[in-house]
């Protein structure tokens, strides 16, 4: 528990899992509503849904940005002890920046054959994942000050490592990302699915690297 | 316990807040569908997105609209040793409520250029709060006569502080917020902005300036 | 248990429960999409919600329609010991009746000023209903059977009242809803309404009725 | 717990199992979106949704293939003392072709009238099923490989049954199926209609049935 403070506005945290799941189950699936198929000729269909490819691949990037961040979330507050108020607002502001994800993602398929659309798609979906990621960064931070943590020290260290090798440089290069693709959208959507996976890298494995280094 | 009167009615609380939580998340996440940005040319779409921003504004006013609520939610029947059959049909009534909050708030995206409109959008979403508020003081209030918060006093009287000094409050700036959204809406709407930032001030912090008072 | 038959099949109802809950919230909360408010200039707006006001009226009937699903769900699986396998498909065709009720609750609302799609949309709407009713009674009928009630006789006879004075009747009254629904739509739509509130009366409240008179 | 390696990467099942309910809840939800009645004069609406019956069609396999997955998820995931960190990825792929599965529902009711268009949505939605079939049966694999049904065996011969008599015929089926659905659409829906019928049988059936033969 660290060094208590008071007990006030420490809270068990159920709830807060059971809403965020939701949250995040409902935007990711949501994501298929962003796939529109124009209605074309039946002999056409085949070579319709080829031409939408850029569609399946701002679904897919979106849904492992999402699935990564599910990952991330339940990590950090598996490794919690309890959520404090704090905690809770933080956490709703990343539900929201969660929850309009599907936005950019219909404006990336959108706008997959306007250079000039798909750039400011582009940047407009990587300013959302610096904006979650952030978000997560904030919350580790705000759990560790403030001793959310508990005794078990070891999860403390292990979230630490996550900030430092996985959240804070993915911060960093979906940054990068949005300005790459201000001049190279597709370059930018790659550099955002190369982020997502590796944030979607198992804790432990990152943990395990790392101590290799030391 | 209170007074038990029987024990027919009285029911676990999971499934209540299990699919409460359902509806919340869903509330809040089908919000993002009612950010249309209309197809415009690649080169204005960066353009287009800031002539929206009435949406994102509406939209960010019902993501902390629904939040608060939640978290409202979340402390009251936290609080509870158990529900009874009266609570879950008011329950229900309030996420009547909060399920339709995403009408309003697609009404005053799509009205925002039209002052007319808008102060219909802004004094219907307006209303849907006034509502949503009430039937939490109602819940809170018949938990707290039918003796549902169980033993712990404490609980039953942060309850009552957070009825007395955030909801009862609310309900009433609410009104008054729809009242100015007549005349003038988007006044309207920022009051309604100030009330729901309230409303997700964490109640033991209400306590302590409660307190301080006395 | 009753006279346990051999343990296969026999699983723990938390997931079902789970699932369940999420199909009941997300159609609850779909129900609102079907709302479409055409865009009328900004003057005309207060006129046109008012003038939709059937699909309102829809809307307040499927919510509490499937509102008391959800709690005759939540009354019947919370009193079982554990679910079989037969028990789980039943359920899963009782969701698939609770999904598609926003299709003609969008319906009534779409033909609510021609009378001819009216009378299609009211009748759809009451099979609907009556299909969730019988599904809920198989339910209760095949848990009964199978001694998913487990020990507690109480909780057993319980819901035997409920199919009897409850669900029954019901089943029977929405029929004869859809059947007045075929020549006077509205009253067929006022039918629902009165049922699906009596279906929301709780359980304990009948089996007091139904002491008093035995 | 077989032969434990590291305690690395072991985690509690809740959050999963929350999370998956949530998609499959979800998916399984959206699906009756996809069924629209276009807008006809009142009293051709009656003739109109027998027109659409393609689509109900669609509607009920598709139900019935979600429905079929979440019921193998939940037996093998019920079956597991705990996950690993590769079965959470594994587990947010087969999300992936989860949720997608409204989008190829959607086309076959679209194209119903069109046979060139149908073949391709039919085709379309078999792979999705073969996918999600493929994936099902690579997380069964994966999980017995790594002793994550700890130490009832019994639950992991069942799940070694399920794979061998269920999944694997049905991942088959389903790419003959696809096949069939080139030259025959609804040749091709007629046969995934059975597989999702013959995957939903409960798993102690098909054990009975197996242990019958040896």
């Amino acid at each position: 528990m660290g060094v208590p403070r008071s007990s006030d506005g420490r809270r068990p945290k159920g709830r807060l899992e059971a809403f965020s799941d939701g949250v995040f189950a409902i935007a990711i699936t949501l994501l298929v509503l962003e796939i529109v198929i124009p209605h074309v000729k039946g002999h056409e269909l085949l070579h319709e849904i080829f031409r939408e490819r850029q569609m399946f691949l701002a679904y897919v990037v979106a849904f492992i940005a999402i699935g990564a961040v599910w990952m991330e979330h339940d990590a950090l507050v598996g490794a919690l002890e309890y959520v404090d108020a704090v905690f809770m607002r933080l956490n709703l502001l990343l539900l929201l920046f969660v929850a309009i994800l599907p936005l950019p993602t219909g404006l990336m398929g959108e706008y997959a054959a306007d250079r000039q659309g798909e750039r400011v798609a582009v940047v407009f979906f990587g300013i959302v994942l610096v904006l979650q990621t952030l978000m997560l960064i904030l919350m580790a931070r705000h759990a560790e000050r403030n001793g959310l943590f508990g005794r078990d020290e070891e999860d403390e260290r292990e979230e630490e490592d996550r900030v430092r090798y996985q959240l804070a440089p993915s911060l960093v290069a979906f940054a990068v990302g949005a300005v790459i693709g201000l001049a190279l959208p597709y370059a930018g959507l790659a550099v955002y699915l190369l982020i997502t996976l590796y944030l979607a890298v198992p804790g432990d494995t990152i943990e395990r690297l790392v101590k290799r280094r030391r």
